[in-house]
């Protein structure tokens, strides 16, 4: 029983958020480039940024933002990351926050801002800040899907997702809109995530609430093992709904968070399965190690490994390379009680290979989605990865994506 | 000047050494698959094995005799790596060293053993024990490329060299073959190194010479990150060139490091360039960091790099692939003072993107072997990794291993 129900509207689900997405010649053939999301009075604002070292421009100006945790506005392009690109690409950041601010007629202070794409260019920013004012004027309560479309890159299909359930009988509704591919992985990577909420939440809850579901989520996928200069996860809350404040310490804080975590596991699941050139969602299971970093470790180490990717692209129950991923992970483990099942079918127990019909074995990569699972026998802490396998396709779009 | 030229023989070019390579039908199509180097006296033997705690069972089986640093012969085989296979893997592995002992008519103590090939199947070990004395047969001092073939798993060459440099006025030989291609990673995978020399060495010696030969050469290549539960690298030492012992502590004993960390690159640069569907070899050099761990963190990152390796597959010079790895390793660095250059044309330098017309740049991608350098501006430390790209080919050989 989780209480919430999924419903229509992605980003724009909660009351009082609009979105829009224009095309404005950043990528070719007229391709939505440009999304806008607001809220129509000031929201807290929680978010996760990316820890690479070389942080994009986009990321630098947000981090204030967050600090002060109040924003109203996020204006995001694709096609140009706006990274590496020195005092220029911090002046055409600012430029987009304070074009987005004056056709919205807010303070600056409120724009949150994010780019994705290339890096290393220069922003064609002309371009795009004479289309603020058009994509301002786009604004619209079911603005979420076209919003959804122009933050993608190389991903296949727009990701949103909404639910609703209550609190005090008030409809709370939870929503976001997200864009990932290639590059995601731990501590998140080049991907966007986009949540609004109606909630009435202090700020200490929403950044506690955000911390915790995104670790169960965004960090919790994984498609080439890369993380990007540009990677932002935020959620702006604007209280509308109108029940009593969540707050640290409260018991409706906890549904709240569990709510939050299924909008960002729906959205982190879509990445997963929109990972470049993937066939297959595999969800490594670890259980058994001796602490929850150990597991993380493992399964990681499973989820990255190239030999187990290109194994399930293949649908062939190769299951040694997990062993072997499991043992070059550092993880502790007994190689007399460990275990590791395929799609749940045990090929490996006290130490000794389990005999199974191939064909069994081989029915397992058959399904959209892949069960690796490992018992270490060296404790009781365990971690869950999501990734996806590694096909031609990956090669092909990574081998040409600026020419 | 080295001091040392290269001459034939391989593993068998030192005094005193054997080498055979038969089929015993483990691989398909009477291709070789079982290898045996002896020496005519016993010899000190130096290795280093896999760190990977699902070690097969014959590492664990040569730990014994490489902590006593004697031994007479190697037997190896390819096809199967007996790993995860419980305990009749030990007893299999023991039944090799045994077989190779009785047909040598020697101390089963002086056998090293070694396996590479599929993980958890059942070795067929009547097939290799009854080979053995055909493979004893067939040893002879031309042995070497017969051997190196045995080996083989995926690679497509067969990898051997050999080197000769005076001490005391005696020709000094030290040769050797390897194996390699996919699972090429940090601290040794999936790869063998035999190694022999005709040097007259203290154990020490041997072992502080072939530690740090190891370092800068098959610890310092990655094909795919991985690290296999086989790995090793061993060393015979068998005195007969008649000079002064090199010890510890001995002028001499540098040159011998030196020449016998050439061999050992010679065949950690040929394991990457026959890295699985590689078609360019991929030197990453990392300088200006705190320290040289820094240094190895964010040379592995960018060599490990799927995008990295995709962008040279595509010839495409996307070098914001190389700046957002390099952020993402979490070593220290002065975005100021960043500078990057592919094929020795800096495209990024101080902060800014540095005009270059991409037709030259495209160029660089051309040559079988591509230079990526970054300076961090951070520090005097720096390291060097070798890679190679990732291209369709690599799935396709690895998407169907097994079946």
């Amino acid at each position: 029983m989780s209480g919430w129900h999924a419903i229509p509207g992605g980003v724009t689900a909660a009351a009082g958020f609009q979105a829009a997405g224009i095309s404005c010649g950043i990528k070719l053939h007229g391709k939505r480039d440009l999304a806008l999301i607001s809220s129509d009075q000031p929201a807290l604002a929680a978010g996760m940024l990316t820890t690479n070292r070389l942080a994009a421009a986009p990321i630098l100006r947000c981090r204030p933002v967050l600090r002060r945790g109040k924003a109203q506005a996020i204006i995001a392009n694709s096609g140009n990351a706006n990274a590496c690109t020195g005092a220029h690409g911090l002046a055409d950041a600012d430029a987009m926050v304070q074009a987005a601010a004056g056709a919205l007629r807010i303070d600056p202070r409120l724009v949150l801002v994010a780019s994705t794409g290339v890096i290393g260019r220069p922003m064609p920013i002309r371009r795009i800040v004479e289309a603020i004012p058009r994509v301002v004027t786009a604004l619209t309560p079911r603005g979420s899907h076209a919003a959804a479309e122009a933050i993608m890159t190389t991903d296949l299909a727009a990701k949103e997702t909404a639910i609703e359930y209550p609190v005090d009988g008030k409809p709370v509704r939870i929503g976001g809109i997200a864009k990932g591919s290639g590059m995601i992985n731990p501590a998140m990577a080049t991907m966007f995530a986009f949540l609004t909420t109606d909630a009435a939440i202090t700020l200490p809850a929403l950044r506690a609430a955000l911390r915790q579901a995104v670790a169960h989520s965004f960090n919790a996928i994984t498609v080439d093992g890369e993380m990007s200069t540009n990677d932002i996860v935020v959620v702006l809350a604007n209280g509308t709904a109108g029940h009593r404040t969540l707050q640290v310490g409260d018991g409706a804080l906890g549904t709240f968070t569990r709510a939050l975590t299924h909008v960002c596991e729906t959205l982190a699941k879509a990445i997963v399965k929109d990972g470049e050139g993937a066939h297959h969602l595999i969800t490594v299971e670890v259980r058994g190690t001796a602490s929850a970093h150990e597991a993380q470790k493992a399964a990681r180490m499973i989820a990255n490994s190239l030999l187990v990717k290109t194994m399930v692209a293949g649908r062939d129950p190769n299951w040694g390379r997990v062993a072997a991923a499991v043992g070059a992970s550092g993880a502790h483990l007994d190689p007399a009680r460990l275990t590791i099942a395929l799609g749940g079918i045990t090929v490996f127990q006290h130490g000794h290979p389990v005999r199974v019909n191939p064909l069994h074995l081989k029915r397992a990569f058959e399904h959209a989605e892949v069960l690796i699972s490992v018992h270490l026998g060296a404790g009781t802490s365990h971690a869950r990865i999501w990734s996806c396998d590694l096909t031609e396709g990956y090669i092909r779009i990574n081998a040409k994506y600026t020419t």
